[in-house]
């Protein structure tokens, strides 16, 4: 490659930045894309890997693969660590890598509300590793209400509970209530899988909070009638190894999921520009860091104001601005000065159980079945290569059916390392 | 169920287990399988998930779903510590079990051959922890490979090499060929992956040790045609973290597996009873300990007399001796006298890569297309459920189309615990 052409380093494979890379295919530039793991993972569908129903190669593509036959672009397994604003260098854990134009699309990681102890006790869901996490978890409590010798702990072990009731926590919890209800049906000889307890809670007044009123409420009937115990202006006050405390009540739970809220990533914080109290940056309206031009952030890592709030953290927005990032990364090398961003709005989606979902699409709202044929479409159709659709439609056609979940496996080094293994003493006879 | 039938315990729900255990379906016994994992894992496809070709959860099974319906039997995840003959219980990490029959199906682990250091270097292949371990370590040498400042380091990431030349060394050995030759083809932009050396070390005269002396010269043409370099009578002298020593020469190699042979648990050795060199159980010919006529063990675990050696530790022997196992248990309570097991030889299969395997059919021979179609065909059978069978048919056909591996994703937590990440320092412009 030629060294004199201008370097455009992305860091994050996620929608944004594999976007930014693809719309730079054939400008006179450049491209190095830096991630800390050699895949672009679909978090879109992340929680059905969580909940046994889909592989975790199933949504995720190697990087490299996506970009082999773009000669511009270099591909790089590495863990950023700082950006040196003033030197024009990403620093690395072992290195240094200098740029021209740098696109942060780093994403975002879990919010703990000034409570980061308590993740050692609840599982968030941000990658592949915490999905074999969550899953892990799922299935072993299950596993040590099997074994457990008392009925308390058996009904702690068979107590489920998401905290936070956005599109996340909507799909894990129906989800959840149909692993119980029907995956696990006659898996266990000492108790009964539909017993066990499925909570949602939400801090809020209603779930699915930026969804249109008559959607969250549909999505809540829903899961009521698959049976789990929805909650809604129920903030955590507590948390611990053995359960939950909410208005002012224990829930004893030996499993807690973690979808309250995203926070930023302490790489962008070194960036040293104002960030939003979610900790994401601040961008102008052309998506640069204030006084760096040369500094775009997009995606989920990006505060952009849409309406009355920010433009929703979902793929169709960071792809937008990818686009967006590496059209102005061109402009400016031309010599054009940078165009604003504007978003366009395709809609909202949830599903919460087996032919249910929510959708709103511009004005209009759906729910029910012609919904979850919306999603399911349009997932399918965001997935990167044809092998992941091909995979992922095979195993939904086959869960529609057979309403068993092919990956019911635990990874022994998924185990989460808190002590929830089923280890209760057992003495059978 | 009824407390008073006698309980059989199966350990490991391997081959040998599960086939004991669904032979009891209908006997007057209560039935308990324990495994330290919650699945039964198709060993013989587990070098596709090692190089990226298949997903851990496509040769994966949950133990529970598959005795679902199968009432009499209660399934229980547990690590087993020691077997105490004389008090007839089965000692957990956390717990024991009694029981009046026992059967061990609890196969094998690595062979070192007194050399256990050698593992902290060498990756083996016995589970499916093992197979993500050796994923990640394969392709990380690629991803350093890419990053490598100097080229001798990059040949050594480029070089790796097997230790064993039995069917397990002999397919991955092949795999990693076309994984470098083909898979990987325009992913790197600073090398060749076909510049990247496969090195196979055999100890014995040739490979195939087990197989007819015409397929052992096949499959070695096969994989020399394929680019892999093949050493018989090459027995390795020593092994660390740089590479590997083998006939006084040193053989530079950031990636060393091991295929070298199998070796007796420690569970097996708790008998007290006599072991055969490899440290597996010299049983009597109805299967059972010297001794102890209630306790039986089966699969990779037993060393049963076939010919001049013993029955191949493959899964024909192990699912015919769990099914000869139960008879017997049902023999036993019927007061009749156990029968002397014999094993029905199938033949064996080995492949080398695309469109080429041995195989042994009784007196049969042959190599090439129809040993490959033969061994894919079998495979696809022997797999568990319709749905892996689905799935390993569907990853098949595509990369039989596309020469893509799919698996291509490294899992965080399944990295080598040793300094093999890509760690070199880095300084690009």
């Amino acid at each position: 490659m030629d060294e004199a052409l201008p370097h455009v380093l992305i860091v994050g494979g996620g929608f944004g930045g594999l976007e930014a890379a693809a719309q730079l295919a054939h400008a006179r530039v450049r491209v190095t894309l830096v991630d800390q793991r050699n895949h672009h993972l679909f978090q879109p569908l992340l929680y059905q890997v969580a909940t046994a129903g889909l592989a975790m190669t199933d949504i995720a593509v190697p990087l490299r693969g996506v970009l082999r036959d773009q000669r511009n672009t270099t591909v790089l397994l590495a863990r950023a660590r700082s950006v040196d604003v003033a030197r024009r260098t990403l620093e690395l854990e072992d290195g240094e890598l200098a740029y021209d134009h740098l696109v942060l699309a780093v994403g975002v990681q879990n919010q703990w509300f000034g409570k980061a102890h308590w993740s050692k006790f609840a599982l968030g869901l941000k990658d592949g590793e915490d999905a074999l996490s969550v899953r892990a978890r799922i299935l072993l409590a299950f596993e040590a209400a099997e074994r457990a010798s008392d009925e308390r702990e058996r009904r702690r072990q068979l107590c489920l509970v998401v905290i936070g009731g956005g599109p996340t926590g909507v799909e894990l919890a129906g989800a959840l209530a149909e692993i119980a209800r029907v995956s696990m049906a006659r898996n266990f000889r000492n108790f009964s899988p539909e017993s066990a307890r499925i909570v949602l809670l939400e801090g809020g007044p209603r779930l699915l909070g930026t969804f249109p009123e008559s959607l969250s409420r549909a999505a809540q009937l829903k899961l009521e009638q698959m049976g789990v115990e929805v909650r809604c202006s129920s903030r955590v006050e507590d948390l611990d190894a053995q359960g939950v405390l909410v208005g002012g009540a224990r829930i004893e739970a030996a499993t807690v999921l973690w979808a309250a809220g995203v926070a930023g990533t302490p790489l962008v914080r070194t960036l040293g520009c104002e960030l939003d109290r979610a900790g994401c940056v601040l961008v102008e309206p052309d998506l640069s860091v204030p006084g760096h031009p040369e500094i775009q952030v997009i995606g989920d890592a990006a505060a952009v104001p849409w309406k009355d709030g920010l433009v929703p953290g979902m793929a169709p927005g960071a792809m937008q601005m990818g686009r967006h990032a590496a059209r102005n990364v061109v402009r400016t090398l031309r010599g054009e000065s940078p165009l604003p961003f504007q978003y366009k709005d395709k809609g909202l989606l949830a599903t919460v159980g087996r032919s249910a979902a929510v959708a709103r699409l511009g004005r209009f709202q759906f729910s029910g079945l012609v919904a979850w044929l919306l999603w399911a479409f349009v997932h399918i159709f965001y997935l990167i290569s044809y092998r992941n659709r091909a995979l992922v439609m095979f195993e939904w056609i086959w869960l529609y059916f057979t309403r068993q979940r092919g990956a019911r496996i635990i990874l022994a080094r998924s185990r989460p390392s808190q002590a929830d293994d089923p280890a209760r003493t057992i003495r059978l006879r």
